[in-house]
């Protein structure tokens, strides 16, 4: 293990597994499969997109090499596009004419998106094989860890999916120097969220520290992720299928799905999305009593990163409902928010308005405070 | 619960679930849900193909409303070619528009494809919904029990699935009546293949009542689907993931898919396939020192109920040795199969060479002994 690497556990009895934050962890790949005793005769298949492939691709296929594993290279385009049972079809092919078995292990390597498509695969070829996550943006420190995985439908984003753990997530910060500004910012809105759930002190750690974590400082961007991943994992340790308390990682994520459907993927960011939705929740707190104050500094923080407040102008607030409205997490009709009740805690509630949530959309447009 | 019913139970601590098999239970339905406690909010789906829609649908729906539940029907053209991605893809549009959520159940009212392709749908719909199975063939019996779901590629069989158990399995024998002959007879093929695997009583019983059986004589029939049943919810229980013990189940199987696969899906039944490929298996028993007895007498059991013991000419024997070498169940690059010890047990052998298999499919011709 590299000087410096931290380390954590994602605890599910049997089915609990390490995450490596750190540099130059790549190269210890290899060593990382022998270790665990995955077979080197069953062909591995490495998941990437064709951004991240030129730059990260053959190092990690080296690794792997370097300790016997024979390895195919699956690439996909970049984008949320390839998370489509089209793409799996796909997948599925390659992984039949590599000769995957069910020992094999598949390894996402790349984003958020190529880690939810190479894990629907993990979890349905064969009925399941195994997975391992390598993490390269900002954002997938949330994505990778947990076990959701899907694909999208051109109806409903994340909609045909399963819950397949890694057996590991080895996240090298050094892939991360690549990313693009507007990537970094964006993957930074999930981090604070795990702050703004959970923890007070992380959360104004973040904003003292977002200019060394824009610039991505190693030890700043090491730390960060670590908190990330550590609120991430207690969350999923307790709750692994979302059956209560999973449920509060989705804090600005009613609204942020909407908008991203409303906007078309790939016009806001994921991270973008959902900063906006963590300003619509703060603002909804408002209303059931809590402090204002809790909107205000959710705001401030996301403007310190860089990060959208407002819902552009291309988002009309009834298209803004109506896809609310098709989002999965309303059971049986009722809207269902998670709405914070001080900076670093959160609540699930079942009984909001959609009269208000209607307001606070229409609320937050540019020129309205 | 009607007179004369019977119930099993897969024992598979809290996803255990219990297998009623009887006469006029389709009409229960709604009850069952009721007292299951399946929200009435949650609109609840129906799948089933073109074939059994007209005979049966209307029944299950009608019981369903009377219990309070909405139910949409989503029917699929009946035959193998809907276990497909792009048939789970025009299920999920579907289940969207009726406005499936969390809490809802997906129904499969059919034979195993309709069971393999709705099951998928439930284990990957929202990440996983509630799954009942209704099996309407004799094969069904098999593909109902054990929560082993899947679509097909078009390079391999149930390739893309998952684990993914039902919540209770309605078995009404009313529903056999309508069944060709043809797959009377093809379902009876798997009924006997429990009886192979486990208890060579049960194999004596199924020969001695034959006639009954494939007159559909509902008390030889209810006896033999709870045997059937029975058999393999024991397997189950014990090895739910296919680690181990649940491998004895593929009796018949390797060589029946390869037949399947060469002889182009629905040349073959499958039933019919692995017919075949139980006499080969009988055969590399005798190869492996075991009394010749066991293939004279599993050719003459499967004789007797109309099922082919020979392959068709059309599948020539390099065709079908390299479909088996594409097989799934094939870790590592050995040749695996289940190979009879005697009549009512087996044993799993990973040692069988590739140039005997490639003799008994030579042998297996009309014309050979
Ligand atoms: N499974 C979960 O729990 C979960 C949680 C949050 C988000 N998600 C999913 O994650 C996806 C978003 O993830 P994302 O933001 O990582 O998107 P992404 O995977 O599309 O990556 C963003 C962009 O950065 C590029 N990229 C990735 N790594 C790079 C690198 N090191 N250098 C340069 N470019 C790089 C990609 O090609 C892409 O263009 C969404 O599909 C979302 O639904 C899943
Ligand atoms: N999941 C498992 O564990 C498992 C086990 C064995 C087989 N299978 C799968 O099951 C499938 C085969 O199942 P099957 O033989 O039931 O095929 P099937 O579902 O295609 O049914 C056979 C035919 O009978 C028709 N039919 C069904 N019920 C009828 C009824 N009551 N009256 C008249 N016609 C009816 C169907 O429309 C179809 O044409 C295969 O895809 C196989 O892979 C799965
Ligand atoms: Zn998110
Ligand atoms: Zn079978």
């Amino acid at each position: 293990m590299s000087g410096g690497a931290r380390e954590l556990t994602v605890d599910l009895g049997e089915r609990s597994y390490p995450i490596y934050i750190g540099t130059g962890l790549l190269a210890e790949l290899g060593r990382k499969f022998t270790d665990r005793g995955f077979s080197v005769k069953s062909p591995v298949m490495l998941v990437t997109d064709s951004a991240v492939e030129g730059l990260y691709a053959s190092k990690a296929e080296e690794s792997l090499r370097a300790s016997g594993y024979t390895v195919t290279r699956a690439v996909v385009p970049s984008g949320e596009a390839s998370k489509s049972l089209e793409r799996l079809d796909v997948l599925v092919e390659e992984a039949l004419k590599a000769g995957l078995d069910r020992k094999s292990v598949v390894i996402a390597l790349g984003g958020g998106v190529v880690g939810d498509l190479a894990g629907f695969l993990a979890a349905s070829f064969m009925r399941g094989v195994k997975f391992v996550q390598i993490p390269t943006t900002i954002l997938a420190h949330d994505s990778s860890v947990g076990g959701k995985v899907a694909v999208n439908h051109r109806l409903a984003k994340n909609i045909i999916g399963a819950f397949h753990q890694p057996e590991f997530v080895l996240y090298d910060l050094d892939t991360l120097a690549s990313l693009p500004l507007r990537e970094v910012r964006a993957g930074l809105s999930e981090v604070v969220k795990h702050g703004l759930i959970w923890e007070e002190a992380f959360v104004d750690w973040c904003e003292e520290n977002a200019e060394q974590l824009l610039s991505l400082a190693p030890d700043a961007l090491g730390y960060a992720l670590y908190e990330g991943c550590k609120v991430k994992s207690i969350v999923v340790s307790r709750d692994e299928k979302e059956n209560d308390l999973r449920a509060i990682l989705n804090l600005g994520h009613t609204i942020g799905h909407a908008l991203e459907a409303v906007a078309g993927y790939g016009e806001l960011l994921h991270g973008e999305a959902i900063a906006i939705g963590m300003v619509g929740s703060a603002r909804l707190a408002a209303r059931f009593g809590y402090s204002p104050d809790i909107a205000e500094r959710t705001e401030r923080i996301f403007r310190k990163f860089g990060l959208p407040v407002r819902i552009p102008d291309s988002c009309a607030t009834e298209n803004v409902m109506s896809a609310m409205l098709h989002d999965k997490k309303f059971t049986e009709g009722k809207m269902v928010f998670v709405v914070p009740t001080a900076i670093g805690s959160v609540e699930i509630r079942s009984d909001v308005s959609s009269e208000w949530v209607k307001e606070i959309v229409d609320g937050l447009r540019e020129g309205k405070s």
